[in-house]
């Protein structure tokens, strides 16, 4: 069905993103799955490209777009590639809001110029070892320096996505103790220079998918943070950090939708070009019936998603909503992106075929950004169980 | 999420059905459930408030209207109080559509004026005994008679909805053989009037649920049926047949998406007022993450059932969207009325509790108007399968 | 693969209950279903067939024997002709168990050779207007006359099978209120007689499914219950009703494998009689997977209900592992039937074929006996959770 | 349930075998995994262990058992800790068979023993580069030399497990073409040394899991092949290539029911270890529903490849049966494995926990040894369908 969703701009922007995937992307991107990260020019050539500005103000660099439809494009046209940009995700659906929304003038002019050019690369460090999503019972902290100028830094994070290359961390830490009456009290954000003494960065962790996106555990002992790299209000980032949640988890399901529509067109081109037993792998009832039902679940993804992708911009995806949405997509990716695997037999398994990439990269959807039991729990609530 | 499918006037209408069924239908409806049919007063209440003439012009005593969205309201109005107007949506979302599109004017200044009013009630006639869904198959045939006044009518029909009680039956029949190069051509319709001699109306079949729409068996002997009967031109009757096949199945995707809704709404009432080992049902996390699940699933099935209904009005539903949004919706509200019966423990299997019946009701939504098997078809064909 | 848990008796008992159905059941059963319950003559041929006497000791009149794989003949043999026996199930797999363990030597010389004849016919009232599964939170009370001769029973049950058409009835009660320290003392069985003055039998509940079983509400007031029909000793009787469950269970679960192999074959025999598109039904490739998956399904089934079986005669069979075999089987017959519903089109929505009786049967398996839920509680309670 | 398949002796296997794998695979597997292949030593010490000559005659060094059951403990053991040993599962569950049926004594003595120590790994090679799982389309020929004393080998084979490493690959290829009347005609099995000039190892390709099996690509130009080096009668391979495929599919059975018992163990470990909002993960209630349904899938599992594993032993095993046993087994593990991950939040995407070396591991067993796809095919031939 027609989808209503982008407009002439964002289509335009579509044809120079997949552009720049069949040109600066495809031909390296067995290279970066196997060395794990994506190399650091990649990062500049999106910055140049203007990716990192859209939603910048164009006084710090940007185009002062408001909408987060670009962002679906690059999760899109990603997708229909079987590759990823590495952190870049990170980078812009979840570091930027905090930075737009929080920091003072000072810090925009400071930040937000190398941000956009892709010369200084963020990632956001909330979970700790052994903690998963219990963000009120992080143990890292920040104590302020008896004269004031700086906060010491000390504990350790992990599934820190692009926190290996990255040159600034949003790092979330206790800068006071929780009290019984506010166990969500006493958080805080420091944008953390990771070239600091005392910053380190432990594995690039070994995951089943996402192969060409950097995970770091990272460790601080005593790391001299400056004042004014706190980010907000000293103790109220609870509520920053939940505040994005909406957009985030949308990101996700706009790419949980992108990875399903994509591995049903990778199927489709592989039965219609495949032979078994003398007859195309096409021409088997079972597999017309497989992929109509993954192009009926593919459709209902994307009628979602545009849905929700509209509330968004207008401002009114509520938590609830948002939680449904990526609850939906990942949950329905997971069934689609294993019977198109299926259908590409013995290559399914092998990591040279992009269905492969799509089968181990969106199992973690159901996990990051909150799991599918999370999910659950706020939709629960929504509906006063 | 905020639904942007519906206008004031049908919110209105909304309301009007809301009241009707509070009033005229729950009181009476167990009883209707065990007699196997509604009674007829109820279609001329219908026709009363105005509900069979939305779309038909003004000129013959209807609305109008032009939008399929009052036909959605009705679905998901009944739903919502696990009840059924009985033959009544096939007189309406089957029927009319061909009366309005291949009737001649004498035709619709005789038919539709009672047909407003419900005291001429349709029903349509295409599958055979042992013929199911392949229609070029069908075996009744009507020969015209050497004057050419009328044709002669024999042969048999099952599973028709609303034909006991019917006071027209448009009867799918074959006016010629097929030939080798158009298995197709030669079908037509008519029609007949069900007081006409050789008419004769079987048991009214016995279902799993649906119990108070009656399904009748129909038999044909040497019924004279007059040629100002024919509906649209002799032997064309095929393409007819498929055109509003779209239509058709979007109002049973409206259906499955309303009941799944309705059984979520039932569930979660149920929940919060039970209590089993001292707690509400409603506090287990159990409990809890299965609703969540199902309001999910609700979501995404309200989001493409707008998406297409927007499709439909614009004139842009092609019949793969519509198998795609049938075959999506029927197949997911199996799974969530389940899931709700569950929840209701051993009350969910009693007649006297609407999730019951919405559970034996949904259950013909994935076979009636083609089956999801013939959905796979038709979308794995537009897939280019 | 070959079964190795039925000997030659075993497959003596399975003609002559084969050829019984044939005989004596097939040819009424559609009236039955109709009229909501078997005539009482049924139960007094199979009394007179040596059904109800073949765990009863020779002392009582009965065959005593000891293994329950009889019960698992009867029930492959009723699911493979589409039918049941009403509330044969409940006198013997469930009143049964508790008249040989508890009954003193007096009552069972009153009682046993009337049950064994079919002249006696039991039923058991453990579940009351909600309350579910929740048994030591039952409000039927039984006092003790001041002279102590009998009880004063009041209150009300309901689901109770066999309820409608039973002479004795095994009615759980509270001959004491709960302590704080012991919430399942206080609670004893009464053997209570149906023509008791202050006996109410309510509605034949109706049912989704299990048409030809009765299934009544039943209502108490000031019963006068003598009390040489206590079952056991007072206040233990909540012991007494755990210690049978894993037989209980595991008989629900041979049904649930004996309706899915039964679904399969009625399938297999349509789909090979069925053409459409002027094909088979049986040469479609679809058709041949649905039913491979069924059948593939089923053999697992039987792998574990047989070994089940084995370990039930063994007396080795724990809570655990019986909850385990439910809820595989009751979850895994409830894919299995829906598929074999869906191969027979149209017509596995009719109640006169037997798929669509199965489909409606079988869906109180996963409730009743314990619902799904209550299976996992006690298999997560095994593992350590 | 009490398993009664395995002995006494098969248990004192298990001990030796799990110790082994404490000792000398656990430590190193991380390595393994990453260099893509399990250390030559390690088959030398299984040899040493006396794994290899399980079932090889004493008179060629073995041990003379005739029981598959050795093979399934290794399955389970191996399984339970999350590892694998490399190529040594293809060396004795699949080669293995054909050498012990169809070598003749002087290949019996040249071959076994090096066999059994290690020395002589060997591989199969079916699979061709786009033929699937069609083996008579298979292209690769081998043409008898004008002096008969060697075959001339050409052609290229992929997917072969153990193919880096063998030192002797069964090649199935054709020494005569297909005739129109027997397509299965003319292929034949020569086991080919690896060191022979013109053959070619290829990549050792990068798959989604099994990441210690190397898999390799193969080519062959003008390969010379001894004629003495011919398994079996020339142009009868077809046949015997089938016969050995219910065991073969019985032992991915084995190992899919191993890997889900696994799974559940490491989640039960997890969830009991690991705390979120200050409340052991084992604690919620969602945690303890999925892992009882994960333990009931189990269940049956176990018996349905327990019953399978005495029919193997009792030359009852049919090719119908073994498929069935292939199917449930391995659609049920994708499905129990993927929750027991989920249960493991982030963790479970790490590849240093075993769960999801388990996840990408097992999602090929639905694929080789015969796809599910095939497998229902075999299903549905033995139905009558």
């Amino acid at each position: 069905m027609r989808r209503t969703v982008f407009n002439e701009d964002h289509e335009a922007f579509r044809e120079t993103i997949r552009d720049f995937i069949a040109a600066e992307v495809v031909p390296h991107y067995e290279q970066w799955e196997k060395q794990g990260y994506v190399p650091r020019e990649l990062y500049l050539k999106l910055g140049e490209l203007g990716v990192f500005g859209i939603e910048v103000p164009e006084e710090y660099g940007g185009a002062g777009e408001t909408s987060f439809k670009y962002s679906a494009v690059i999760s899109e046209e990603t997708a229909r590639a079987g590759v990823s940009f590495g952190g870049s995700g990170v980078h812009t659906a979840l570091c930027l809001p905090y930075l737009l929304k929080y920091a003072d003038e000072e810090q925009k002019r400071r930040w937000l110029p190398p941000f956009v050019t892709g010369e200084m690369m963020t990632a956001i460090a909330m979970t700790e070892p052994g903690a998963g999503s219990d963000l009120a019972g992080m143990k890292t902290t920040a104590k302020l320096s008896e004269d004031g100028t700086h906060y010491i830094l000390n504990g350790a994070k992990t599934f820190i996505t692009g926190g290996v290359q990255a040159d600034r961390v949003l790092v979330c830490c206790r800068t006071a103790p929780p009290t019984p009456e506010d166990r969500r009290g006493g958080i805080s954000i420091l944008v953390v220079d990771t070239k600091s003494e005392g910053y380190a960065v432990g594995r690039n962790l070994d995951k089943l998918g996402l192969k060409s996106s950097d995970t770091a555990e990272l460790s601080f002992t005593d790391v001299k943070v400056p004042v004014e790299d706190l980010l907000g209000e000293e103790g109220k980032a609870f509520s920053y950090l939940t505040h994005n949640l909406p957009q985030e988890r949308l990101g996700i399901a706009v790419g949980a939708y992108a990875q399903s529509a994509a591995a049903v067109r990778f199927a489709q081109e592989y039965v219609r070009d495949r032979t078994v037993f003398g007859k195309p792998v096409a021409s088997f009832q079972n597999t017309k019936f497989v992929l109509a039902d993954c192009q009926a679940d593919v459709d209902a993804m994307q009628a979602v998603v545009d849905r929700a992708l509209d509330a968004l911009d207008a401002g009114e995806l509520t938590p609830a909503d948002a939680a449904s949405v990526k609850l939906f997509t990942t949950e329905t990716a997971a069934k689609v992106i294993d019977k198109c695997l299926q259908l590409h037999g013995g290559y399914g398994y092998m990591r040279e075929y992009p269905i492969s990439r799509l089968y181990a990269d969106t199992r973690v959807t159901r996990i990051y950004g909150g799991t599918s039991e999370v999910m659950r729990s706020i939709i629960a609530k929504s509906m006063g169980l």
